[in-house]
């Protein structure tokens, strides 16, 4: 930034968060120059469509569709990319690297999956690489993980990280409605994409929980390492047997770190629909809000919470980490040694807990024959696999095909031991679907 | 830190706080070299009891009463402040800066009064002073608002900071036992002090919303010009209304910000007993826990939650200051320039909104004769001052010589209006005590 009295900003991606972006720079301009003590300037904008109306006036910034033109350009000290996906993403973040450009990132996926890669580049050319808006949008999570918890061992993360599967488990709970049904009005909301998948089936969880993992633990992983069942095949009967047991169900990422006496280190990470305690903070997150719980060795059970998506929420991350390089720049201090938390020699693969070895209470629908001693028999099953009944439940009379659902919460086991019994039970003739096992997580 | 491997740390205090931070470095040493890349050691410590046993080894460490020692002492790069109250704690803060040292504090009474004083003379020296510790415990919200949320002009902040007025809350709330009895017995578990006033009377949250105001808004104040109320007065009659309004009472710390359409800001501070709606986050922040949601204008609402005291709590953010000073001393770029978030230049004395200027709705404990006529009267009179009722509840015969508590919720009303109509009502022959008045805030 020599010669100038600002540090200038390029954006690559003009799509909702990118116009947030524009948003937040110009309106609070005032208050960011009076924290930071000089102008943070949005310089120059490329993307694809240069001529859709986003609402916001950039008739004084230059805006055309050359990325590469606006790496190389000198008055760009950090480049924002919010283009989203692999490829391109991909060689846009390299490329400014190697141009000795500061870089800010949403793009959980692409770090999930290439983090090793862009971490190191951005290692060896000395620049900043952040991305707190990558994981629970405007919530500060990534850097209380750096900085503000930094003192402690994290022992636990828990963490209700996707908007569109927390609104619509929130809207099955209260309207009783089945999973289709409300996930084509979130569609029709803007609260879920055309293509719901990947949030549905819990990968965009996943992504971001391979963050978290790395910053809590120092545990390098990718995210396709991560056990992730999604919120599918979850139906109305689920909803009302967990309020009846006490608990609510969410969508978490968890990850938890297991010490042996000698000091060795395993990870314990998962994404799945999970009964939480109905009293707990965690139950309280509805609709498309997020929170992560960190347990840390001194600090104990924190919480965070806020909008996990959306223009101005993701946006107000993006720039608070533009603050932070725009101010090292500044100072000529940039260059971080730990975006993740942990210095990059120290990210190791560490081991992770097989799902069998993890223990804990089950929420478990039977659908079975509605006919004497069916009951008797399946808890005949668990009890022969040392699994303890907590409470049983009987929803009504047969529902269709002479099948009625059978609600058990069971003591504390090993999941391996549930899955051998299931294996059984499923296997009855009176069983007429396959079981649906959801964990409980305790302590919330 | 020339010719040294590693960043020195003085302790100057070493009660419970102490003896937390004493803990942390020492059982965290090497995750926290995993971050930093070098050693943050504790070198020194002062207190003028050097026999009591801490239960923690310190026969490595140099322990003597000497802290005008230790703030000499080369190997010293930071002093931790953990000795309280205002004299002592001044001198060896602005002793410390004098010599070139960086201070870490969680003494929030001195920054509360002397801010002004001590982040005026660490400016000049170029050195930083850090005080996560002094709000909300474990929970990094300071941090937050300086570096998470600094993409946002803020909007409101409302905290429950005091983790003894909450658990007396809870437990009045839990027991329905009078104030009295609950404080009598959190002092005999450790959760208040022996004489509790600062922390009853509202004074300790006073201190700590003036830190976040500063932070928030820019706004320089001392704790004495926060309308303040405590939890006093408070009987289990009002818990039993505000849980049949659908409310549950905590002792909030409030700031807002208003914008007149000129640009002009005023800044809206209070700390009160509060009816909080039974669903909010805030309402589920039980015992001596303590939470701050902060709106932001981009961001939305966000709530931070975790442990607001104790020795390992606090010790956590007492640390997670050290490293991020260490990171900076080892940089050579120490000497933050806006350590509340915005530069010294840009806090400036905001005017403040007369409490008679707020509006909302309220409740209202009237105690009265039990006669006929007698809430038509005190109806009429808020309805001659343009209040109007939500709801009335009336508990109960005659509890002591012929009075009983008329229970009434407003509508929105502004405070001026209800103090008027309070005056009125209170000089009635067959209103026997003064009214109680607990605000009620919305949308947390």
């Amino acid at each position: 930034m020599k010669g100038r009295n600002f540090v200038g900003v390029g954006l690559v991606g003009f799509g909702t968060i990118g116009t947030g972006v524009v948003k937040v720079l110009e309106r609070n301009a005032d208050v960011i120059e009076q924290r930071l003590g000089f102008p943070l300037r949005l310089v120059r904008i490329a993307d694809l469509d240069t001529t859709s109306d986003r609402g916001v006036d950039v008739s004084k910034i230059r805006f055309d569709d050359d990325s590469a033109g606006l790496i190389a350009d000198d008055s760009v000290d950090i480049v924002v990319e919010l283009v989203g996906g692999y490829d391109f993403a991909r060689k846009l973040i390299l490329d400014s690297i190697g141009a000795g450009k500061h870089v800010v990132t949403a793009n959980k996926a692409l770090l999930a999956l290439y983090g090793r890669e862009i971490f190191g580049a951005a290692a060896k050319q000395g620049v900043e690489v952040a991305f707190e808006a990558s994981v629970g949008g405007g919530i500060p999570i990534l850097r209380s993980l750096r900085e503000g918890l930094n003192a402690n061992r994290i022992e636990s993360v828990h963490g209700i990280m996707n908007g569109t599967t927390n609104y619509v488990l929130t809207e099955m709970e209260k309207t009783g409605e089945d999973l289709d049904v409300v996930v084509k009005r979130a569609q029709d909301l803007g609260y879920a994409e055309a293509d719901p998948t990947l949030d549905i089936e819990g990968v965009d969880a996943a992504h971001k929980l391979t963050l978290l993992a790395a910053m809590a633990f120092g545990a390098e992983l990718t995210y396709d390492e991560i056990p992730t069942e999604g919120i599918t095949g979850l139906t109305p009967v689920d909803f009302e047997a967990a309020e009846e047991f006490g608990h609510r169900i969410k969508l978490l990422g968890i990850a938890k770190s297991h010490l042996d006496a000698a000091g060795g280190e395993r990870i314990e990470v998962r994404v799945h629909p999970t009964l939480v305690p109905a009293g707990s903070l965690l139950a309280a997150v509805d609709g498309a809000m997020n929170a992560v719980a960190v347990t840390g060795d001194a600090v104990g059970p924190t919480l965070f919470y806020g909008a996990g998506a959306g223009e101005l929420p993701t946006a107000s991350a993006v720039v608070a980490d533009l603050i932070e390089i725009a101010r090292e720049v500044r100072r000529g201090s940039a260059g971080r040694v730990a975006p993740l938390s942990y210095l990059p020699t120290e990210l190791t693969a560490k081991p992770l807990v097989p799902l069998g070895e993890i223990s804990g209470r089950y929420y478990l629908r039977f659908t079975a024959v509605d006919r004497p001693g069916v009951l008797a028999h399946i808890a005949s099953v668990l009890g022969e696999n040392e699994i303890g009944i907590e409470s049983v439940l009987q929803k009504g009379r047969a529902q269709s095909a002479g099948s009625v659902p059978v609600l058990i919460l069971t003591h504390p086991a090993r999941e391996a031991a549930i899955r051998s019994a299931l294996e059984i039970i499923d296997a009855l003739d009176d069983v007429t679907a396959p079981t649906r096992l959801i964990r409980i997580e305790e302590g919330l």
